[in-house]
C-alpha cells in the first residue's frame, strides 16, 4: 500500500464504519420510536435521520458528482429546526432515501481514482486552492465523517 | 505542501476543531450544568468530561509517548459507566485536567516527525502491521476524533 492508499482507507473505514454504526442503530428504531425527541426539548429522531440524508445529499455537490438525490429535504432538515415544517416525509420514506443513498454514494466514491481526492471541491475556487490544498473532495469526507459521529451520539438517546 | 502534509492537516485540523468546540461548550457550563444528565437516565455532562480525559490520557500509551497524565481516572470513567463510582473528581479538578491534558497532548503531537504518524501504535504487533499499514498512530488520532465529535453531540444537550 502506498501512503496515499493507506490515508484513504483509514479515512474511508471511519466514514463507513460510522454509516453502519447509524444503520444499526436506525433499524434497532421503530417508526414510533423515530418520533421521539433525543432529549426533552430537543430535535427528534427523525429530523437527525432527514437532517444526515440532506447533508449527505449535499456532498454530491461539494465533490462535483451530480445533483442532489432529494433537494426537496432542503428547506425542512436543512435550512430549518426541527419542528418548523410539519409536512415532512415519513419515517418510512425517510429510511428507504437513507439506503438509497448510501448505494448511490458507496458507487460514486468507489468509482474515483486515488488521486482524485485529491482534487479541490466545487466550495473553493481555483485561485484559493492554491494556497490551501487542503480543501479537497477528501476534506468533505473527513468533516462529514465528524458530523455524522456527532449526530449519531444523540440518535442512540432514543429509547 | 506534500501530499503527507495534507493529510496530516487535515486530520489535525479535525481533531483541534473538535477539541475546541467541546472547550467552548464547557467553558458555557456551570459546575452545577455538570452534574445534569444529557438525558434522562443517560449519562451526567461530568462523566462524559472524565470519559474524554480517560480516553485522550490512553492515547499517550497507544501513541508510545509516556504514561498517562491520570491514570486513576480509568476505574470511574472508562471500565465503569456513570454512577457507578460515587467517588469521583469535582467538575472543578476534571477542568484542569481537561485543560493541562490539551497542552499536553498538543505539545507532544507538534514534537511528531511527519513520518513518524504512519508508524504502528503500541496495540499492533510488527507483524500485523506489515499486513495492516493503516493501524499506525495517526489512526488513533482519526478514530478518537470521531469519539470526540459523538461525546460532543450528546454533552451540547446539557441545558
Amino acid at each position: 500500500m502506498t501512503t496515499d492508499q493507506i490515508f484513504l482507507k483509514m479515512t474511508f473505514d471511519r466514514w463507513n464504519a460510522l454509516l453502519k454504526n447509524f444503520d444499526t442503530a436506525l433499524n434497532g428504531f421503530t417508526d414510533e420510536q423515530l418520533q421521539q425527541e433525543i432529549a426533552p426539548g430537543k430535535n427528534r429522531g427523525i429530523y437527525l435521520l432527514g437532517h444526515l440524508v440532506a447533508v449527505h445529499d449535499d456532498m454530491l455537490r461539494l465533490l462535483d458528482m451530480g445533483d442532489k438525490l432529494y433537494p426537496e429535504l432542503q428547506d425542512a432538515f436543512l435550512a430549518k429546526p426541527d419542528k418548523a415544517v410539519s409536512d415532512i416525509p415519513t419515517a418510512a420514506t425517510l429510511r428507504e432515501y437513507w439506503k438509497k443513498q448510501n448505494e448511490v454514494l458507496a458507487e460514486k466514491f468507489n468509482s474515483v481514482e486515488p488521486g482524485g481526492w485529491l482534487q479541490k471541491h466545487t466550495a473553493v475556487t481555483a485561485e484559493d486552492f492554491i494556497k490551501e490544498p487542503h480543501r479537497n473532495k477528501l476534506n468533505i469526507i473527513i468533516t462529514r465523517t465528524s458530523h455524522l459521529a456527532y449526530h449519531l451520539g444523540q440518535f442512540i438517546l432514543i429509547k
